[in-house]
């Protein structure tokens, strides 16, 4: 399909839209194995990182950022199917208020614990039973931000590559280091791994800030309206709580995320200066 | 209008229902200078804090959670009118996914700087231009948590009592010492009460773990889209970055603001310990 620029889609009905607008819905999504990428940096990020696209929805009038006419440069290089539509089409395929012109359909990543690599010292996150892809999301980009070596998601109870986790974690979902498994699975893995295990919970027992996050650490969140599940009551695993001084008796679990990475963070940093 | 039970509206046509549901737009909301609470846990932080209360719609068959119980007792005393609704007629009235049976009007609060009473050593967070009223929520949300003292929202783009803001603030909009003024106002009333003045930017000079935040303080962050305005820029005020260590260029406001606040807090702690 390589022979020369496609004619424009000006049809809602187009059977490749009709497909592509499908995996909106979840069911779709798993069915055809295949996800909906809506951004120019978000692609970006997903090429970057061999996510293999399938095809790309262009509207050629809303591409004016520098990162969506630099991708239809990247995107002419790369095989990838390009298709044109129209402004009308292109509203029907993607969501949100930022219309920028680009919209990909991927196969789906599926990347396993065995396959993560961490390095010697690693700062693992662990996100058990999260349910709001946003929050996925938000804590993805939280955890690229402070340098945090990969994330794993325990007995998820979200789809991973929803929109809205892709969309909150700004294209982080595929460039960070990521799995999806079984919440036994990730504790023995870290276990084998000899990382100290640190539970933050609203009744933990110490202030996080009086743990030591130098060495390989994971640090294991749940989810806002549950916690944690049994599995992470052990002996081996520091409950840790932030000081809550007001009216308030929980924070969003992205913060809650952002604040343990840098404090993580700075305890590394100052030990190496 | 206290003798007896007032009988059940099931009409989403009745008066007070429409004027109600009109106080969804902001335009409505300035006109009357009143706004909406929705929500048990909010509605109670809004009458802690003194605000007044004008109505509270109320679906009984809703209000199972023992917030709601609770206040429906405090609010048979305290002379606020309560409106009976049935289901049809609340769904129109409320908001987001959360059904809690209860919604109220209220006088729209007008905290201003010169009431806003600060502790000897304040820490205080400025808000500049932040455009998404859930942002603000959300680091109001995290001001309370980590005891920070005031929030003052500086030329402001949104209207602070936003359905939104008010929701992701859990009801902490409320009980949070806050108030919205002229960036320039609020910059002069923070140097006379000699606060060391500390900005975030993403072009920051140094880390913010570089910096004493132990005395009167306050941490000025601006909205993601546009940064700080010029304002924020004098010799008498550090600026500082979050180290960013991925893909992405830029956190969440409510993020760096708790990275921020936490941080904070932990200096001022370890300094008393």
């Amino acid at each position: 399909m390589k022979d020369g620029p496609k004619p424009l889609i000006t049809s809602p009905h187009n059977p490749y839209v009709k497909d592509a607008a499908r995996l909106r819905d979840r069911r779709h999504r798993e069915k055809q194995g295949r996800i909906l990428i809506d951004g120019a940096r978000e692609l970006r990020r997903a090429m970057d990182a061999g996510v293999r696209l399938v095809e790309v929805f262009v509207c050629e009038p809303l591409c004016s950022s520098g990162d969506a006419q630099r991708l239809l440069v990247a995107l002419a290089h790369s095989g990838c199917e390009v298709l044109p539509v129209n402004e009308g089409v292109f509203q029907k395929l993607a969501f949100g208020q930022r219309a920028e012109g680009m919209l990909g359909v991927a196969e789906t990543p599926r990347p396993t614990l065995s396959s993560l690599a961490l390095p010697e010292n690693a700062l693992v996150a662990v996100l058990e039973g999260v349910e709001k892809p946003g929050n996925v999301g938000a804590v993805l980009r939280s955890a690229d931000a402070a340098g945090v070596s990969a994330v794993m998601v325990a007995d998820g109870r979200t789809d991973l590559y929803n929109p809205n986790a892709i969309r909150a974690s700004l294209g982080t979902i595929f460039t960070m280091p990521l799995c999806e498994a079984a919440g036994g699975e990730v504790l023995e893995h870290l276990r084998r791994r000899k990382c100290s295990l640190v539970a933050a919970r609203v009744d933990g027992a110490v202030p996080y800030t009086a743990v030591d996050y130098r060495g390989p650490t994971a640090i294991v969140l749940g989810s806002e309206a549950a916690g944690l599940s049994s599995l992470w009551c052990s002996d081996d695993i520091q409950t840790v709580c932030l000081p809550m001084l007001g009216a308030a008796d929980s924070l969003n679990v992205s913060v809650t995320a952002a604040v343990l990475f840098y404090e993580a963070l700075r305890q590394r940093n100052a030990a190496t200066t």
